[in-house]
């Protein structure tokens, strides 16, 4: 944890061993067994020294475990910046401008999954609890850290109902803000086709599952009257009906990315028109 | 803060006030000036109490400037679930079996503007630090908390170079996995109209603006060898050959909801292809 600072050439006091940042700040990650009187005196050496070298923001990760050192980085005006189950990152913006520390997540990504097989019935499920209790509807889930949308879809549709799907496309997707603290719920409307049909409904949270005519889905009074559910059921009309195309997912890599992204898109109608349109004279 | 608990009518120690939530859990928020003896004693008392109840998760708000009671609530197993400028909340999940709380949020939104004038020029920018240096670009940004993916682009667009915008759809969004700590990025490719036209770049993040044709964009060598820079210039070619229609943005409420939500689609081909088969015999 410690190590001697030098600020041109001078020696200096004990200081936190950092790493620079590509955006001219620096991050600690204080390690298990800091005692809090030598992680008082190490922060504020560190934090002296920052400021005379011009350091812009301040990171410092606490794991789980050092929850004793948070009050002292508080003392020294250190903020919460976002958490997880195994950390707090706090932050310290040194220069007197304006933050452009870069935020925190703010949303959070579920999936509505529309499987439809071939005898124009969709997957429907009910729920044990929360709001749509006993009202059927369409598997729903919220996306893991980290996971595709085209992963979550499948994952939630096999949890439910036990039912493999392939991905075929997005549809549409809903944006409802606040829904959970201050985030941004983010739904994608995901278009599936069964390569399974021996229905297996999760015990803990499915009441039933099953395939029923789209028609008699758009019939129940709920699904007339709420608005969401009314889209979700245009979606399913709309891909029986095959005029509407929705986004498929695209693997590319960008040269200022170390990972490849995902692009959706309409991938038929962009090539056309896109070609059309460079071709112009 | 502090509260006299009842148990079956039997009077007990003095716990925390704590409001119940929809899933069987409790929350509390930590009031200002809470002396950590006090609320160590309470603490204990209210999870003893809630443990009898049954109650399933506990959420405890510590607003800023009590980080010294973080360290007691670890020490009586409470862990971070996520953390904002101005507070940290943490989770205990009494009943022994996995935990189904809620998580925290796992993405951020931005969004990339392609703002089409009628000349076929895009408006481009060069950003003064960062990985695009020296790279003519479209304007990019991060959405703000609760802020919609419409209000994002313009308040970008008119940030950096000062051309007021109109929205018209969204034609791509890319999706980058651990962009930003364990966070998804998620960039919504925006068309935009320009409803002014001078251009008055941001001192601070941009070395200069301007409206280019889309040929000389589309010919840069960067513009060339990056995939998602081709792609972005696939969509300015096929919003200029006008064969191509993103999603445009629908306000909708729906009735399980307590605030509207935005739905996103392709309504000319949505509404033609869901009407032609709902008459399907």
């Amino acid at each position: 944890m410690e190590m001697v600072g030098f600020d041109n050439g001078v020696r200096l006091d004990p200081v936190l061993q950092a790493t620079d940042d590509e955006f001219g700040g620096v991050t600690v990650e204080v390690k298990d067994g800091t005692k809090p009187e030598t992680f008082a005196v190490l922060l504020r050496n560190s934090l002296s020294m920052w400021n005379r070298q011009g350091k812009q923001g301040v990171w410092i990760k606490f794991p789980k475990g050092l929850e004793n050192l948070h009050d002292i980085a508080a003392r020294e005006g250190l903020e919460c910046h976002h958490a997880e189950r195994d950390y707090l990152m706090m932050i310290n913006w040194i220069p007197m401008t304006p933050s452009t520390l870069p935020g925190n997540a703010t949303h959070r990504v579920t999936i509505g999954a529309i499987v439809l097989n071939d005898r124009r019935e969709v997957l429907v499920v009910q729920e044990k609890k929360g709001k749509f209790r006993g009202i059927w509807k369409i598997p729903t889930g919220t996306a893991n850290a980290g996971e595709g949308i085209e992963d979550a879809a499948k994952r939630e549709v096999k949890e439910e109902t036990g039912i493999d799907t392939e991905f075929s496309d997005i549809l549409s997707f809903k944006v409802l803000p606040s829904a959970f603290f201050r985030w941004t719920e983010m739904t994608f409307f995901c278009a599936m086709r069964p390569t399974s049909f021996d229905i297996q409904t999760q015990e803990s949270e499915i009441d039933a599952a099953e395939w029923m005519p789209v028609d008699a889905f758009a019939a129940q009074p709920f699904a007339m009257e709420d608005e969401v559910c009314r889209h979700v059921i245009d979606l399913c009309y709309a891909k029986l009906g095959k005029g509407y195309s929705g986004w498929t997912p695209n693997e590319v890599k960008s040269n200022l990315d170390d990972k490849p992204s995902v692009l959706y898109f309409n991938p038929h109608d962009l090539y056309k028109s896109a070609r059309a349109s460079a071709n112009d004279p």
